[in-house]
This record gives structure tokens, sequence and C-alpha cells, in this order.
């Protein structure tokens, strides 16, 4: 019998938050203020929504759970490392995280620093470290996608788009290229790298998992943009309001909140569509995305 | 005609300046901004101590000078990630470095951040792009060994410690600890990567290098200490005498200057001895031996 979705989240968010404890250093090993910060930071909070969609890609290419599991905690790693950084004072200066004060409130600015910087190196780390392929050609072509996605021309690049586009006036296409680089470029990789853990596609297949990551990436932007804008702080677990506040440009301010919507709806669609030949080994990549363009949080 | 070392070092900084203009993205792709910091924060400035050092133990092993120089790139772009990111306010909020403001100071303290991070993943990103050895396995090796010794287990953990321990009386083991980590890590990795793009060499030679590494990396440091007190800031090019201004302890403020200058000059022994049993292709390695000891700036 199938397990249904919501039980399939639950075990597997468990599940996982077991496996990037075991991969996390332990905190009274030396440096332990450092240990301490980078468990903070990752441990015991979000929604684990790239982990998730590496686990069902995974799912669909037939995939060793256990190399998935490497390969979802490196992308957690890298997306827990540039929410630390994005909360700094420097950057977005923001205190509330997950429900929880951010990484430098809670322990000191240095520190966070530290330990955002740490946990990239854990992510490359853990994708070198452990075999997540029988062929270790494979694997450090994951490695390459994983630090494609994360630096200058991915999710750090999308990053500074954002930080330059503060009080500008951007089209929608701008927009959107700040949005692929910024949370996009990551959730791709989640995808892609669930499904480099098997060996059941051929490479057309992968080219349709990677648009469906970019459309599904797009759609969660849109969605965290509408979130941030009709619900409340408390629902969220992280300050409400604020991109209105700092004057920066989102699919609302362009679009309307319902305009938004509906661009969400398409994008949901869109990359439905792109699933439409995989069998049922792609149910659970359905559900999230699904998930991902109705959750309230 | 063996070249003499002044213009072995001359030659392989002007050619490696060359190898790290190409390997860094282009100041005119975007985003612009964020690319010019990562750029700033590299070209133009530093001896090129690690690079040099791979250079050399490269040559120890017979490997090809264009895979070490990727090898050498990556230890370089991890070292200068670590300056950008040391310099900013909340850590040793300096103003100079290598003779120019630092990269906050020219930039943005949010730009800094961003780039001193991209740096880091471009470190990772060259050792999965380029063929650094004809087995793939070994390559994984070589980028867990960078892994290793950038994180919190190395260079990253040894800021820490160096946080922790500013104002605090430390021992001769526990500064020694924190600087096996703090620089001596990268140093290590730059001797080993280097050597590993070759194939000359076994389990026992490749130790007595490692070996090698950490005395010459422990050497550096206090050296550093003795110029940070003896030189002014014009020939370092960084602020002059800042330790002291912190509080932080140094070999100097444990030993005295002329004590910290003989524990220098028994380390330099000490490595040159590991090297007794390689024949004249460790030459130059020998010569950086010198030359990290003596050095006046």
């Amino acid at each position: 019998m199938r397990v249904d979705f919501q039980n399939w989240v639950a075990a597997h968010q468990l599940r996982f938050e077991g496996v990037l404890q075991a991969f996390l250093p332990r905190p009274e090993i030396s440096p332990e203020r450092l240990h301490q910060a980078m468990r903070y930071a990752v441990l015991d909070g979000g929604k684990r929504v790239r982990p998730l969609l590496a686990f069902a890609a995974g799912e669909v290419a037939g995939a060793n759970s256990e190399r998935v599991d490497i390969a979802a905690a490196a992308v957690e790693l890298i997306h827990a490392y540039s929410l630390v950084h994005d909360d700094m004072p420097c950057m977005d200066d923001d205190v509330l995280r997950r429900g929880k004060p951010t990484c430098h409130v809670e322990f000191d600015e240095a520190t966070a620093l530290l330990a955002g910087d740490s946990l990239q190196t854990l992510a490359f780390w853990l994708l070198a470290e452990h075999r997540l392929s029988d062929d270790a050609a494979r694997q450090l072509q994951m490695l390459r996608l994983l630090a494609n996605a994360t630096g200058s021309f991915g999710m750090a690049g999308g990053q500074a788009i954002d930080l330059a586009s503060v009080g500008q006036a951007l089209t929608l296409p701008e927009l959107e290229y700040m949005h692929i680089h910024k949370t996009g470029a990551l959730i791709r990789a989640a995808v892609l790298l669930g499904a480099y853990c098997g060996s059941l596609l051929d490479a057309a297949q992968m080219e349709k998992l990677d648009h469906f990551g970019k459309l599904i990436g797009l759609a969660f932007q849109v969605v965290d943009d509408v979130l941030d804008c009709a619900a409340d702080t408390a629902t969220l677990g992280k300050t409400a309001g604020k991109d209105a506040i700092h004057g920066k440009p989102t699919y609302v301010s362009l679009l309307g909140i319902q305009g938004a919507r509906e661009m969400a709806k398409r994008l949901h669609g869109e990359a439905l569509e792109t699933l439409a030949e995989f069998d049922e080994r792609a149910g659970r990549l359905r559900e999230l995305a699904d998930f991902i363009v109705l959750r309230k949080f």
C-alpha cells in the first residue's frame, strides 16, 4: 500500500534530521562554539523542500536512498549557509528564522560568518567523501553541478543581483532572471543530484527533470512572495512583509497578488506537463509540485 | 642551466597571475560588481606562497604543471576568501590588505561577504571541473583534502579558535594548535595537492612532504608574528602591530622576539631535515623553506 503524501513527507523529514545530525560535527568537538552554531543553523527547522525534491527525483531514477541522503544533505547545507549569511546585518539584517533567533543573534556575527563558511565547505566535503556513484567521474560531475548552482553564476550571483535591485524598478524578465539564480539554481540542483544518484534515466529524461526543477523553483519563489505579503510572521516563522519594507521588487509588486497567484498556477501546470511521460515513480515529484504551490507557510 | 630562485619565483608569480585571471569570472559578466570584487580580492597582490609551495612540491613529484596550476589556484582562492572574510568589521575589522583598501572598504560589506563565499565555491568548482589526475578517485581524494583543510576542522576552525583566544592567555601548545589549523592546514594542503598532481611519490614520501608542510606552515606563522611586531605597515602592505592592539596572543608575546626568531630557525632546520632523502628535484622546496623563514615582509 502506498503511504500518503503527508506521511511520506513527515517520515522523510524525521529520518533526514537524523542524517543531518550525523553529518554535522558534534557540538562538544573543538571548536565547540563554531560547531554549535553550524548545528543551530541546520537542525530543527525548515521544510526541507530541497531534500524532499532530491528524494522524489531519486525515486524516479531508482537511486539508492543512502546515496540520495548524502546529495540531499549537501544541498541543504548550502541552503543553510546561504540563510545564515543572508540574515546578517550587512545583508538582510533579519533577527528571526524558522521561528528562532537568527544565527548571528543567537551567537555573534563572527561566529555566524564562520559557521556559514564552514557549512559550505562541509557540503563539498560530503560529496567528495562518500560514494554517490559507482563512477568517480560521474561524482565529479555532481560536484561541479553543486558548485555551479552555489557560486557567482548561481545562488550567490542571484543574491548579488537581489542586493543591486533594492529600490529599483525591475521588469518581469529581470525579476525572473534574479530568482532563477537566487533560489532556482539550488532547487534545480536538488532535483538533478537526486536523479544522478540513480541510473535509470537517459539524457532526454534528465533534461526534462532539469526543466521541471527550473519551473518549480520559480513557482516556489512566486508563492514565497505571495506568502510574504499575505501570511503573518508567526505562520511563516520568519519576518513577514519584509520585502515591501525593504523596497524589494517581488512578483506581487509587479503583478499584484492575484496576478502572482495565477503565475504560480501556470508554472505548476507547466511543471507537471514536463513529467507527463514519466510513470508512477514520479508520483512523489508530482505531489511535491502540488505542495510547493499550495503551501500556506 | 638552473634558473636562480628569485627568477623562478618571479616567473611563477607572473605566470600564475595569468592563470588566476583566466579562472576568475570576467568583470563585465553579470553580476558585475560581485565578479569585480572577486577579482579585486585575488589579483594583483600577495606573495603567492601557497601556490609556490604547490609548484615546488609538484616538481618533487614530477607533476604536469598545468594540473598543478589548477590545484594551486584552488588553494589560493580559498586563501583569498579567508582574507576577505577575516578583514570584515565583525572579524578583524581591517582596512588595509596587500597595500590596498580591503574588499569591504573598496566595495561594501554585503559584496565582500558574497565575494568570499563565491571564491570558496570557485575553488571547489576548479578541482571538480578540470582533470587533475588520470584517476577520478584520486581527484575526489584531492577535493576531500582541500575541504578538510578549509572547513571547521581546518582553517575556519583555526579562525574560530583565534577569535575565542583574544584577550586570553594561551600556552605555547594552545597557540600552536590554533596556528596548525588557521594557517598551517592550507599550507600543508598546498604542498600535498601539488604533489598529488604527480605520480612519482610513495606513501612514505607523501608523509614526509606532509610533515614538511606542517613545519613550514608553523614557521610561516612564527615569522608573521615577528614581522607584525618588527616591520612597519608600508613594508607589510597590511596594518602592522595589530596583534598587540587586539590583545591577540602571538609567538612574540609568549616567547619574546628573540625567542620567536629562534623557534622559526629551529622549525626551518627540522623542515629541511624531512626533505633529506629527496634528490635535487626538491631544490625549490628547500629554497622556499629558506624564503619563508628569512623573508622581510
